[in-house]
């Protein structure tokens, strides 16, 4: 049954979510490091087979009995464009060359979204989460059955409105200065995206929903200033990407930690997502097409290979704008840090606002 | 001299600045009108003669004796490529038929910078703005000899540096949901332009200004948000226009107050600004060259025509990304109810926030 509001989220200790993190950066460890400081934490479905998805599950509950979520992805659009992926496919191939590898199979797969949602039933974690797309009604009445809350990634307003009437518990509000996809409904251009700050006012005002605040959020100042612009939860996905317990490969370590700019882009997998500039980004951004997740399959080859290399170049870099202020400690210890400064900017903030006559 | 506090800013009986609002939105009636009710405007110096600037000034001070702030361009960069802006003048030709028009002359000037920051060190208000680059230290140190505080537009963390070491006295942080024309001192892709809570964190973490915050900050809860983020005050543009003492023109009035999305553009003046998307965005947007200001004078008989035709779908729409959270009441309720909504919301978000222990 629908809450008004989340009951994961009402009852947390701290406010602070750990993103889901697809592709890479998600372990168990992590997730049980997040829940053991007072935070809740995702696995991420997407990338993997049910069947991966399944050990982490199984593996995590070894870890920490804390209630936990798990993110899956929404499929994608029915079709794409095939002429313009075997163009970019085309233009790609001296990079496949350059890491001594081949193109990967552009399929149009929508990443095993029914047995991943039948796991999640069967598993029935505190909370199943959606990105690029909302999950119908019905699945979400099941889910509610079975006494999963639903959040649902949203990128506008409108979004937020469909997330609400299709039953979700909690929305995942995610910003223009998110690191990785937009995980929205729709792919529109860059200059389009919506900042955090009005997002969350927006959202605010058409839905009665829990919000979690997601994007650029990286230290105690921010998630006081998402939570008094109406969060109930802020969101670390970029943050806790330089801990021991993230899988984050080498050459992305490295380059989160330097400061650098970063770009949306579809190069990498079709769909617009967030990664630090590189030269892989430069040379494609302005060719690659709109379809996911074809051109993510396309790629896989050359980013692996990138990856295994230490070549930073050829790899997805996601990364939020906040990257340079992300801290290699333990997740745990970057939890507690920055709910501890969100604590005391929220009242060093309220003693300064507070009227001379109160 | 550059002083670690502004003067100005913290003598502030309301922590809220009008933004300067350039190209018709600014009169001195909104000016004083936000002066009135505690906080700090700024009267626009840019697309008008230096004459109408002075006119502007003296009536200022006719309507009150309260501080104010006039905000100068600096110079564009030194020269643009003239094929490129025949090229794009030459798709604008049936744009401009259509309203009864021609395009105006494509010319690379300067808005009469020298002659603006002369009449500024002539009338001294309390602080001189500066938008679309940083004034060169001799012309800093010069104003702070007369007694007038400078304020640098900033919209990167390197830029904030930049402004800090040419002697600034606070820094306008512009996030990418600011209507109307980004202020840095380049012209990025809008993927790589930052949400404004991030850009607060990264400047906040770099230099010792005070900040005041722009973009996107329509309500109260958003200024508690900017404030906890680090900010000395928040800027109000878009949520400021369709005050009675605003000039906003009528067709724009009416799309402001409409939902509807905003986008990153070049199309109307050869510079990226944020407006309503319309149909000359979504037919030019994508020819539209590097090239300011020259852009803007080829456009501005066709924005004329549309504006006094009632048209808005040829008018530079310039709006932030939160002009559905704006509402037509006067400017000096706007910033006391804001103020008020502010404080409340920070004293809850403390509230929320305060250690069991505390």
């Amino acid at each position: 049954m629908p809450s008004s509001v989340d009951v994961e989220l009402s009852a947390l200790e701290v406010p602070i979510v750990q993103a889901p993190l697809s592709g890479g950066a998600s372990t168990p460890r992590l997730t049980a490091a997040v829940a053991g400081a007072g935070g809740f934490g995702f696995l991420a479905g997407g990338y993997k087979t049910t069947e991966a998805l399944a050990a982490d599950i199984g593996e995590l509950r070894e870890l920490t009995p804390a209630p936990f979520g798990v993110n899956i992805f929404a499929p994608p659009a029915p079709e794409v464009d095939a002429a313009a992926v075997a163009t970019y496919a085309g233009q790609l191939v001296a990079d496949a060359r350059r890491y001594g590898t081949s193109l990967g199979e552009a399929r149009h797969d929508d990443d095993s979204f029914a047995a991943k949602v039948e796991l999640v039933e069967r598993e029935r974690p505190a909370v199943a989460s959606f990105t690029f797309g909302c999950p119908a009604r019905d699945t979400v009445a099941a889910l509610h059955r079975l006494g999963i809350d639903v959040w649902v990634t949203i990128t506008t307003a409108d979004e937020a409105e469909l997330a609400a009437a299709a039953g979700a518990d909690a929305l995942v509000v995610q910003g223009v200065e998110a690191g990785g996809h937009r995980g929205g409904f729709t792919d529109p251009p860059p200059g389009e995206q919506l900042g955090l700050l009005v997002l969350l006012r927006k959202v605010a005002n058409r839905v009665q929903l829990p919000l979690v605040a997601a994007g650029g959020i990286a230290d105690g100042p921010s998630i006081a200033a998402v939570l008094a612009a109406g969060a109930a939860a802020a969101q670390l996905g970029t943050a806790l990407m330089l801990a021991p317990e993230a899988g984050t490969s080498a050459p992305h370590r490295a380059a989160l930690a330097r400061p650098g700019d970063t770009a949306l882009t579809r190069a990498f997998s079709g769909r617009t997502a967030r990664g630090i500039v590189n030269r892989f980004m430069r040379e494609h951004d302005r060719d690659a097409p709109v379809a996911y997740p074809d051109v993510h399959h396309l790629t896989t080859p050359i980013r692996a290979a990138a990856r295994a290399a230490g070549d930073p170049e050829a790899v997805n870099l996601w990364a939020g704008q906040a990257h340079e202020l992300a801290v290699a400690e333990p997740a745990a210890e970057i939890v507690r840090r920055l709910w501890l400064d969100a604590q005391a900017s929220a009242v060093a903030t309220a003693a300064r606002l507070r009227p001379a006559s109160g």
